[in-house]
């Protein structure tokens, strides 16, 4: 068995789980790389995918024997097998977060099991600490990102709208071996950047302003995440010092955090840092990165669980000054022992372009 | 009140709901134009958006005073005043093909109210009827895929990849007031146009091969949908009959589909004259086209309700055969009283670019 089901399967013994149904997309790639419509079954004995006729093919090209999963195509599964599957199991988990209403009245009704249980996030817990293949994949994610910033800073001209900019990353990202973007790249010139989730227009960028470029693709289904601050022409001088108490907070970050650090005690650090540079961070100063965008663990002040060695998670404070300016730095770094490793690795000082 | 809100109040009079809880954004966006985050109930005697502070000026200034929807930020709503919203109702709706099992959970712990109860798709329904300026943005949208077609008959060069034709799909709709793709473009070459959903890739087109294109764009929302295949340089004979008779059952169903007729009825007739021609469908002949791209009805032979005036469907009969080609045509459609009007309007003859 694959060591991410076993995982999974250790997991599962300790909420007296004796099966599982795992619904959505994204677990079900994680624990068995299967990128195919389908349900995954954990039952006592086996790992059981069951998918349609169109998708047989694939799936079993895409598992190993290490995997363990013996491939069902749906039509050929009657209705008592269905009731079979978690015939001796007293507690069997589906995702509560995934599954809607309609849905778990279809799957209890199809697999007719005595205890229906919520999981809290049993999969999405164990993706919170990367092994080294997902962390290689994020690498590249980053690179690319890394790589796409550099061309960035001679392909922007005075003129240009933010949507050629958007537009620009998206074509690199694409002809540059990444799957996609990891979400809606934010490009935000002027007054703009002072909107954390601005939406790319058709407005101008002129000189003096700042661009504000938040961006991250896709690798192998992992994500990047990456945000810098440049500017056109010149610097304004009242931008440098909340530019420095940014940078500067960003760094302390990757210091402070690192394994068996508390999440609240780390941030509460840097928010009162902040603070005494008058800046009120009006969002988290960070998220776990992964298959997903945002993902376990929130960074907040408000969260009690340790970091720990492996998580990967993005560090993004920031300052915004409604309808003037914003400046954000953000990068994607992996947790160890003694603080982070920046995975993005674009230079961080002023850019004047 | 508008007129798409005070249509859903009738809808639920006749299901005895005195409230109901509107969670998917679609159902939001259709029934009040908003696309910011939150919650839209329908109480006794109000309409009220439940959001946060950061979208307030934004919801405000999108709504008019026909809506009758009053806006609240969720952090000035007590307890209390969660659980007053339904006080005097028996029977509270919810979307229970949207909401997930925990959210479902914390809809009953914050509004308490006595049934919470499944509305069976009661917003889905009523958005298979569009009105006229529902009409005018999927024609909209129609008229930018025409126009990209139209541009791909000269762009499309032997020795491109499907990758490359996708990307200037993508480009062109940025570049021409789409707000983006209605889906994933399907592009596939020769052998490729054989799998129903090909994901484009490094396969270069070669003199002689069908090139099958599946594209659509949004406009304000709406979505397109349309395919064609065309050939490089030359159309094998043996393409010809099945081609033709694609292009033949695609027309016949424009003229079976009208008000009145029963989906199965119309479905039966085409699907028997395309096996006449050894042609077996392995996919619906179509579905609905709106905010979705696909949404209520599938057109099937399964299917026993009523084709309605001001449906718009797409229609999308196809030959596969696998490894080695595929053909599938396919527009964007009104229904009407005497038949369809196609809102896609390229040209579906022999194409040999």
């Amino acid at each position: 068995m694959n060591e991410k089901i076993r995982h999974l399967r250790e997991q599962m013994k300790r909420l007296n789980l004796e099966g599982m149904i795992v619904s959505n997309p994204i677990s079900i790639r994680y624990l068995t790389n299967i990128q195919a419509e389908g349900t995954l079954l954990i039952t006592r004995k086996e790992n059981i995918f069951i998918t349609y006729a169109m998708y047989m093919e694939d799936v079993n090209s895409t598992l190993t024997i290490n995997d363990e999963v013996i491939v069902v195509d749906i039509k050929n599964i009657s209705k008592d097998e269905f009731e079979n599957f978690f015939l001796f199991c007293e507690n069997v988990g589906f995702e509560e977060g995934y599954v809607t209403y309609a849905e778990y009245k279809k799957i209890y009704q199809r697999y007719k099991v005595n205890n229906l249980v919520e999981t809290e996030g049993i999969v999405e817990k164990q993706r919170i600490i990367k092994d080294n293949i997902e962390i290689e994949n994020i690498k590249k994610a980053c690179e690319i990102t890394d790589n796409c910033f550099s061309h960035l800073l001679t392909f922007i001209k005075k003129d240009m709208t933010e949507k050629q900019v958007a537009n620009e990353i998206e074509r690199y990202f694409k002809e540059n071996e990444a799957d996609g973007l990891a979400f809606e790249t934010v490009v935000a010139f002027g007054e703009n950047s002072s909107k954390p989730h601005w939406i790319p227009s058709d407005r101008k960028i002129n000189s003096g302003e700042p661009i504000l470029i938040d961006m991250g693709c896709k690798y192998n289904g992992y994500c990047s995440d990456m945000t810098r601050t440049i500017f056109l022409g010149c610097i304004l001088e009242e931008y440098k010092p909340y530019y420095d108490a940014v940078l500067k907070n960003e760094i302390l970050s990757l210091d402070q955090i690192k394994d068996g650090v508390v999440v609240k005690k780390a941030t509460e650090i840097i928010d009162e840092n902040l603070k005494r540079n008058n800046i009120n961070l009006i969002h988290a100063l960070g998220h776990g990165v992964g298959m997903e965008i945002h993902e376990a663990p929130i960074i907040h002040t408000n969260v009690e669980s340790y970091f720990k060695e492996n998580m990967v998670i993005a560090i993004e404070p920031a300052v915004y000054f409604p309808s003037n300016y914003g400046i954000r730095i953000e990068d994607t770094v992996v947790v160890t022992k003694n603080g982070c490793i920046p995975l993005t690795k674009s230079d961080k000082n002023y850019i004047v372009i």
